[in-house]
């Protein structure tokens, strides 16, 4: 952030009266612009013993598979967000929302929300940002060939909860990912 | 948002191309800002059968009563943001967090997270941003003074679950608060 949003001057770095921490505040107007974490919902649609993967086409990760997940977006509900990711880059309709993973990813200020869900039908089909989608059972996941480490946290999960039978929150802190961050 | 913080141009909004909304666009460098809803996180603190609560000395709704909460900042987690929140506010300190409430404001573009945590010790006191902390039973809650909807929700939900001894998570869409939201 080099200039204020609101007038045009330029920023500086430096800590507001009874704050603690460095904030980008205009030289001009005062204002103090906060930067927040931001959310990326998505599913882990579920069909038979089978779930749906995406082959990205875009970077970050390129040619590796991750489920349909983006950013949530203003004006909608985290629920809304997972629901039109999963439309726009599977051309998926899923139905049962049920949060799953909840993954907080500090170093890079993000929030990843995962919902299981059930996929309504085998009408699905590559998305703008999606090269392939596939079904795949536990045996067939690319799991070298994953995006992003919590996807892998989220399907290793899904496999070894299906084997118990429930599918209880799983809240995770990813201080250190072995794998790109979701982006 | 009216100039570029990246070149100090001044913004369009138009609709890009693959895109289907209208975005924050800079007419110099081109670059497309997007909008993303903010994090809200905060604690419900308990201590034996009563729930701690903090009267605000900031707008909005100053003088009404709230848990102690506020926005996610970039680089923590959201149990982080939590705790932080719970210390700033009410210089309190809690243990045994548990996501309790997930809330999505999309009129207001928020999400907040509110966990339920055993207060440590009584060694609370007012914070900047509040005029009063207490303690308080649910029949001396000050239902007609709560601050916000979302916090009037999860204290209600906290004392009917309560009866049952299970706080299972509330996961809820608001689409239109009946008092002000989190700010
Ligand atoms: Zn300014
Ligand atoms: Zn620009």
């Amino acid at each position: 952030m080099n200039f204020c949003s609101q007038c045009g001057a330029s920023i500086k770095l430096a800590i507001p009266e009874g704050d603690n921490r460095q904030r980008h505040i205009c030289t001009s107007c005062h204002h103090i612009h906060y930067l927040n974490p931001k959310i990326v919902a998505g599913c882990l649609p579920v069909w038979q013993d089978k779930v749906l993967l995406c082959k990205r086409s875009i970077e970050p990760r390129s040619g590796y598979w991750t489920l349909p997940a983006g950013f949530m977006e203003n004006g909608e509900s985290t629920r809304h967000a997972a629901l039109r990711e999963t439309r726009e880059e599977a051309n998926a309709r899923v139905s049962n929302l049920q949060l799953y993973t909840l993954t907080s990813m500090a170093p890079v200020s993000q929030v990843q929300m995962i919902y299981l869900a059930q996929l309504d039908d085998l009408d699905f089909s590559a998305g703008d940002e999606t090269e392939a989608v596939a079904l795949y059972s536990e045996e067939e996941i690319p799991w070298d060939d994953l995006a992003f480490q919590t996807i892998h946290n989220a399907l290793k999960l899904f496999f070894e909860d299906r084997k118990k039978g429930i599918f209880p929150l799983h809240h995770i802190d990813l201080e250190r990912p072995s794998k790109p961050p979701e982006n």
